[in-house]
């Protein structure tokens, strides 16, 4: 008996139905991860590229009979991809395709792909690929090979297959954002007024990956000044620094705010975090399954926009998950329902030209009867030493 | 006046020539680096994948007139690219286009590019794009808007532009293999008999992240046998281990091979890493500028094809710098010579089916007078307590 598929399959049914596709080619990273149910080459998984191009895999999902979805691969004498599938565990895709070692690493896989779709009675089929990302040569060899199918991008179908998540995928997201708030913790405890955002910067790399997790970036202010990037510019004293941080586990995401100053925060940059504060309880409060996003952004945006900094407030929600900005969208028209199991990053803020960027951002999950943080730790304004 | 350029720009002047290009468009992120002296949107520069699609941004570099070139990047209410560029420090591209927010990110940026190179005159030049990296929305957009230009693959320009190595290069290549030589040996010596490799090859991904560095991979293997990922394994005393890592620092990469084991080594495969370690000197005492890459194969390979596991010895030597097994290629009929500046690494192995996997591997400069190791640092078969 084969492992049972890693994902919802009645969903990605009902989606492909719904967007009239045949065939889910996917070839990112984080989508073949998703459908294989946590496998990507160790090799290439941090960088793909190598000699005069880059290591490319496909997963193909033939929506009315997923069982029968295949995998490309990678096989050569000095790199069988074979073996670390079998050292990854259970692999659901029994029907594996290796590309030999060639010109163009990407162009053959397609290729590969392609001649297995034909194979499998899909040459004239509707194929949802990741435009937005697959090679352009891997483009070239899929429509040379098929040239009666049709090409359609497969990222409003998977975003929205991924939208629900499931406990194992809460359990990472909660893990990458408690390690992502703990680090930006530590790192204004350690740091000095004399530090620069560029070494500040720095030490929440380092903080994240001696903790196993992959840094992404941190985005980092000291106000006042509206730049969030590092730069040569020092913390200070009794000056509000905001650290909003980017952190990945097995492909899960995490996006954290938190604000710091060595002493004391100035009387006006508290009373704006106060009020983040209080529109994130906000919205947390009204979340929950059925609740309209259009709904949710109002009253969030009405929360910021209150009191001396209004016109320089901001709310924004966003689904995350292996992708930031993933479904589900909530924006100030939208009419998109919650759901269980849907994940959204809250980020409310004011960038207030006299004052800095004053920021506090969590993620929830939606759960039955409302929301749970995931892994919302130390979200205090954090008075450092800085000595 | 502006800044000078980052790369030679009589090389790929001349490179240009020969492969028939007028512009060079370059869209990854270790290109952008390299054309633009070291910048890469920092937000974006680990993960682009973001909302519906992925972040792009392009380096256009006019062969013939290389100052007017022009930087293709993203500027909207929440990010402005043009503040990290500030922060980044002196940046030669004074002809900078910005894509505001849209439907898709990287469509959008090569829409935008399209329309700067058509305005300058190149509507039906030979445009150089990478096409193994270039994402298919991407190639849609710039064949759409410039109907009569003609597209080529920038891999075989860049890669020749960047197998000269500038000094500051080899600071950053020579300290991230001797950062990664170290956190092999220190993970050798911190492991026990019971860890399995997925826990030493953990270990070496935080030892990495704790020092700066970006982990990129470690292959590991315990003898006997060949499997050489992560797996639930046991290293196990008196068994031969070979890590080798990938690790990157400022988008140059290490590539190191190292071996230990807990107590003494097996005679065998002590008797193998001998022949290694020989063969590694004995290419090392070749290399120098004028020598050809087929002789370096061939001697090389001599010298592992040595005593009782000549069946199972191989060398490779490859370029490296931004990517691994970037030019110079060395190989049994190669006809290229060596020249200063070249960054070769070498790999000396015996894959044996009853001792394991047996390797070295470090890499070297092209000098003057012959080669310089770049970090290679604690290259002794390191014995550990394992308790």
């Amino acid at each position: 008996m084969s492992p049972a598929l890693p994902f919802d399959a009645e969903r990605l049914a009902r989606l492909a139905r719904e967007q009239k596709v045949d065939v889910v080619l996917a070839s990112t990273r984080h989508n073949v991860r998703y459908l294989t149910g946590g496998y990507y080459l160790h090799f290439f998984a941090r960088a793909s590229r190598f000699g005069g191009g880059q290591y490319l895999s496909f997963v193909a999902v033939p929506v009315a009979k997923p069982q029968s979805g295949f995998y490309v691969g990678r096989r050569d004498h000095i790199l069988d991809e074979q073996h670390y599938i079998d050292a990854f565990g259970p692999f659901w895709i029994a029907d594996r395709h290796w590309v030999p070692r060639g010109p163009s690493m990407s162009q053959d896989a397609a290729a590969v792909a392609a001649r297995a779709l034909r194979a499998g009675g899909h040459g004239a089929a509707t194929i949802a690929i990741e435009s937005s990302y697959l090679p352009a040569d891997a483009y070239d060899a899929l429509r040379c090979e098929l040239p009666e199918a049709t090409f359609v991008n497969a990222d409003p179908l998977l975003g929205e297959l991924r939208a629900i998540k499931q406990p194992h995928e809460l359990e990472r997201l909660s893990e990458i954002h408690r390690l992502t708030a703990e680090v930006i913790r530590r790192v204004f405890q350690e740091s000095t007024a004399a530090d620069t955002t560029r070494e500040i910067s720095a030490k929440v790399q380092r903080r994240v990956g001696e903790r196993g997790g992959a840094f992404l970036y941190s985005l980092i202010n000291v106000g006042p000044g509206l730049l969030r990037a590092p730069s040569s510019e020092s913390w200070g004293r009794g000056r509000p620094m905001h650290l909003d941080v980017g952190a990945e586990l097995d492909e899960y995401v995490a996006d954290v705010a938190r604000m710091g100053s060595v002493g004391a925060p100035p009387a006006e940059a508290a009373a704006l975090f106060e009020v983040c504060v209080a529109a994130q309880a906000r919205v947390r409060a009204a979340m929950g399954p059925g609740v309209v996003s259009g709904d949710l952004w109002r009253l969030g945006t009405e929360a910021v926009k209150t009191g001396p900094g209004a016109e320089y407030g901001r709310l924004q929600v966003h689904g995350l998950g292996m992708v930031s900005h993933e479904p589900p969208v909530v924006a100030q028209d939208g009419t998109r329902r919650m759901e269980p199991g849907m994940v959204l990053s809250i980020e409310t803020e004011f960038r207030h030209p006299d004052v800095g960027h004053i920021k506090i951002e969590d993620s929830v999950v939606v759960t039955r009867d409302g929301c749970e943080g995931l892994g919302d730790v130390d979200r205090d304004w954090c008075i450092a030493a800085g000595g």
